[in-house]
């Protein structure tokens, strides 16, 4: 079986959950938590190398506070639940806004081996694909690797991206390493994950036919 | 009904089409003309501002040259039958390459008017996402617009991006134009269009949030 290298997720639905369920909107990212910790348990346990967590954007950041206070404080409490476990976690994000959590800044400029190290996780935090691909701009490289040149150069290309919560789209999420990114889709929103969904998204990721655009 | 104002068209799977009924590969392609012209009054029809084609990439160029040929041919047959159509043309793709069909040269500057011109139509040709990204590298720009300065800065964003053959990936289309599509996949291959396709489209992503990432 052919397992992804890399594997990106967009976590989608939290609010869409909580309303559903009585709760107020903000109410929903707390139970992403638990998902969270899951699909990296799962990626692990098969051999992914690398994941990366679309955490909150600076999109994101226009709700009310209410909200970004409740997803701000959602990312905190996924690192520190991932510090418990085997991994190498970077955080990628627009430090230079009030909108980051400096909670996380220790782990922005240099990847922290958490335990044993091992599968690199990439951490989303107050993310702009604007943010990311301005380091472009007024760069002197010559160099062929347009990858390389973003702030988010420390982030490979993307195998497989999963989405939750039934929207058909990347809301800006890496939109460079995401070029030949295959795009497994699901309904259910987040909080209500299921390893099923995981299985099913690897073994469709089996049957594609990867080209890298050739 | 909200009508996207520009849409994508992927229009994959012409050389499976092709092995499906007994032709080799490369027949594949001239049967993508047809559709091309059907899509393109169509959404003359309904009221769509903008149209970009994903013609030829720079990755498709590595392919047998029985392929290549047939392509590009097709490509430029495309454009002579939207010359006797209402719409307004450019073609953007890297010209700096002998893969760029000389006969396309002419539309690639200036958006070309053709009758009594009309809906934009973006066609792109011998394109590459490396290509377009890297005309931000060396830029003295302090422009806040990304996509303005990229090499298809004439192309504006993408609202609906519909692909055909059963893939669901954009395989380098436009990836700073694209952040914040919607993706409609489609598992016929392009040379078997039918009307239905599109209307079922149009239909989806009326029913889509549209949020911009927010």
């Amino acid at each position: 079986m052919r397992i992804p290298k890399h594997i990106g997720i967009i976590p989608d639905g939290n609010r869409r959950w909580a309303v559903k369920n009585g709760f107020s909107k903000e109410m929903g990212y707390e139970k992403g938590l638990k998902p969270g910790i899951k699909v990296f348990e799962l990626c692990s346990k098969i051999g992914v190398k690398e994941l990366t967590f679309y955490g909150f954007t600076m999109d994101n950041t226009k709700r009310p506070s209410i909200q970004t206070k409740a997803f701000t404080k959602a990312c905190i409490k996924a690192v520190e639940l991932l510090s418990n476990k085997d991994a190498s976690l970077l955080v990628v994000g627009n430090t230079d806004s009030p909108m980051f959590p400096k909670e996380l800044l220790p782990y922005t400029n240099n990847r922290k081996t958490f335990g044993r190290g091992g599968i690199k996780v990439n951490f989303l935090v107050n993310y702009g694909w604007q943010w990311d691909v301005k380091n472009l701009i007024n760069n002197q490289s010559n160099s062929n690797n347009v990858i390389g040149l973003l702030h988010s150069q420390d982030i490979s290309r993307i195998d497989l991206v999963i989405r939750w919560g039934g929207r058909k789209r990347l809301s800006g999420f890496l939109p460079l390493q995401t070029v030949y990114s295959d795009f497994y889709f699901i309904d259910d929103y987040w909080p209500d994950f299921k390893e099923e969904h995981f299985y099913q998204a690897i073994e469709w990721y089996n049957k594609q036919d990867i080209t890298l655009g050739g």
